[in-house]
């Protein structure tokens, strides 16, 4: 949350005898955003693991967001100039800038990304259970961006049409400053408007197996992160908060898992391509499930269990997640496909998780609660 | 909820001296579903009213659910074949099946919809307020229908491809039986599922002004019941239930509300194509705006204002909630064009409200509770 303790970090990771991971006073090894533990706008297949653990460890894994750190401007000036003192930016953030220019571009997108945390025994054919135990802003602000030219009201969006009139919005960045008020972190959008925090990861990935012309794949073995997929990625799943899991295929030796993209308040849909941006600290328990596969990622939380259709073409993600969630029933509860569609129609919550990442993600909501019997 | 009811309620009915509606005990005019006070699959913009109302006025209004009253076969051998004795059967269900050869078909859809309520002064440019203030069930069951061919998964959904192949879904009905569990009303999905009941009518709607090739308009003045549009109609938005509030721009003299498609349960989505079709008995009060005029109808719950877009593509569906979201956060709130998309992506939930009406309705669910000055 503050500058003293990321430095206290820097200092323990210092006096570490790993290269990259130390441990913290609870015991967990921490990952810090240093310029070595993290990528920028990719998925590395071959990167050094940052850490590597055995099935059910857990760590600490610190994040980075981009928003002011990935500009030509230098942070103390573009952040700034929202009203940013340099004295509330990141030491990190100021090394990852600096580390710009020896970053491969080409085919990469936008996210600062942590990792990979490498899972000792992974193999693919494997699913990695990802709990996440405990989510922390690491500054008090976060950023959200507007533009006519992007997100859903962007020309680019499958939805428009060329004869769309130009809409209204103006290309700004939104600093919103995050604070406690009545026992709740809030982010204070004006006076009168105060939106509670509900962080998550907008990125969890382990490192894919890219297939050139798919989307984000435009240079051999290189996917961006922008589309999220079968591996993770930018899921952009609001629900992900602290005391969720996240089920991912794995797709590669020792899974290699990427964490980033970190969100502190967004709506489902994402809709003007961004949510509050602002760096997370994570703790997270790793659990390898051997020749468990899945053809998709899987969420659970208290509440749900949360399939999801990713795809360019929202109406197919939504049909996608529809299949997920058909499949899901049939394997996890026992019901017939003719079943399941029908519990799907008349209780599982249908909802756009983002649209604004070139592929759309819509979730599926299977309320633990109608499982009278679990 | 019984056959008592509903036959005390009939004696009640032709004792009255108004042809379509009486006086309940809790003084509450009524509309019964007599052939005489439905319309089978479509809004007629002449049609004598059932009632006319004063604004401030509270009704009481039965539905009944296309499910087991449209079919060739006599209700008591269709719905017998589900397991539905024929004491459970409304005799407006035999009634109005033996009323079908009687009445016109072309460009209509399938619903059978209680009304015209009129309201009286009310005029195009007016909005409509319609608070639903009760629903409950009048059958101890409902019905649910899958099909390959159907629905998100069938091959008219704008998301399948001619290559798709085809699930393995059986074309079936569904009947759900109802009852009180644990001082909750749930449906019986099996043994180990129940699903709660959160009863609300797929279709509200005000007389439409139909435009010959709009969506469901094949036929000059006919619009078809089965997709939603400006007039409101097949939203099939779940959160409409007891204690929310319909607005509709009014397009007719009067502004002719229509009723119907009762549904005891249904997901985000309404996948398969139906909910838990089942016949509800409502009360509600109608409230004029004069000369207040809305571009698309607005719900209000106690926790969101609730937007919406429609549209046969999914992606645009979600474009133009985005818009409306937008929309109502200038007018209403005060804030830029800009900063509304800017909360919209941080706090606004999208949902898919219904995929398998023709026409899809995205939901921008806005939470009440940012507002922290109202």
């Amino acid at each position: 949350m503050t500058n003293i303790f990321s430095t206290m970090m820097r200092i323990i990771l210092l006096c570490s005898l790993t290269p990259f991971a130390t441990i913290s006073t609870a015991q967990d090894p921490i990952v810090p955003t240093l310029p070595e533990t993290v990528s920028w706008g990719w998925f590395p297949l071959d990167k050094q693991p940052v850490i590597t653990l055995a099935s059910g460890d857990t760590v600490r894994i610190e994040t980075l967001s981009h928003a002011g750190a990935t500009q030509d401007e230098h942070p103390d000036s573009a952040l700034g100039a929202l009203g940013v003192e340099p004295s509330e930016i990141l030491p990190d953030v100021i090394d990852f800038w600096n580390s710009r220019d020896r970053r491969p571009r080409e085919g990469r997108s936008g996210h600062i990304i942590t990792g990979p945390i490498a899972i000792e025994g992974a193999e693919p054919g494997d699913t990695l259970e990802v709990q996440i135990l405990e989510l922390t802003t690491r500054v008090p602000y976060g950023i959200n961006t507007t533009g006519a030219s992007v997100g859903v009201v962007g020309p680019s969006y499958p939805g428009s049409r060329p004869t769309d009139t130009k809409r209204d919005i103006l290309s700004s960045q939104h600093l919103y400053r995050t604070k406690i008020v009545a026992d709740h972190e809030v982010a204070i959008f004006s006076d009168g408007i105060q939106v509670p925090l509900k962080p998550f990861m907008g990125i969890m990935a382990v490192a894919p197996d890219p297939t050139l012309g798919d989307p984000g794949v435009t240079v051999p073995g290189v996917q961006a992160s922008r589309p999220p997929g079968p591996f993770g990625g930018n899921l952009d799943i609001k629900d992900l908060t602290a005391g969720s899991t996240l089920y991912l295929p794995v797709f590669q030796p020792n899974a290699l898992f990427y964490v980033g993209d970190p969100h502190s308040a967004q709506g489902d849909g994402e809709v003007s391509g961004t949510a509050i941006e602002q760096s997370l600290s994570g703790r997270f328990r790793f659990t390898l499930h051997k020749n468990q596969s899945l053809t998709m990622p899987r969420v659970e939380t208290d509440q749900h269990y949360i399939m999801m259709g990713i795809d360019l073409d929202l109406n197919r993600a939504l049909q996608q997640a529809v299949d997920q969630v058909v499949a899901f029933l049939v394997t996890e509860k026992g019901l017939s496909p003719t079943k399941s569609l029908s519990l799907a129609s008349i209780a599982v919550d249908f909802h756009v998780a983002e649209a604004v990442d070139l592929t759309q993600l819509v979730t599926g909501k299977i309320p633990k609660s109608i499982f009278v019997e679990d």
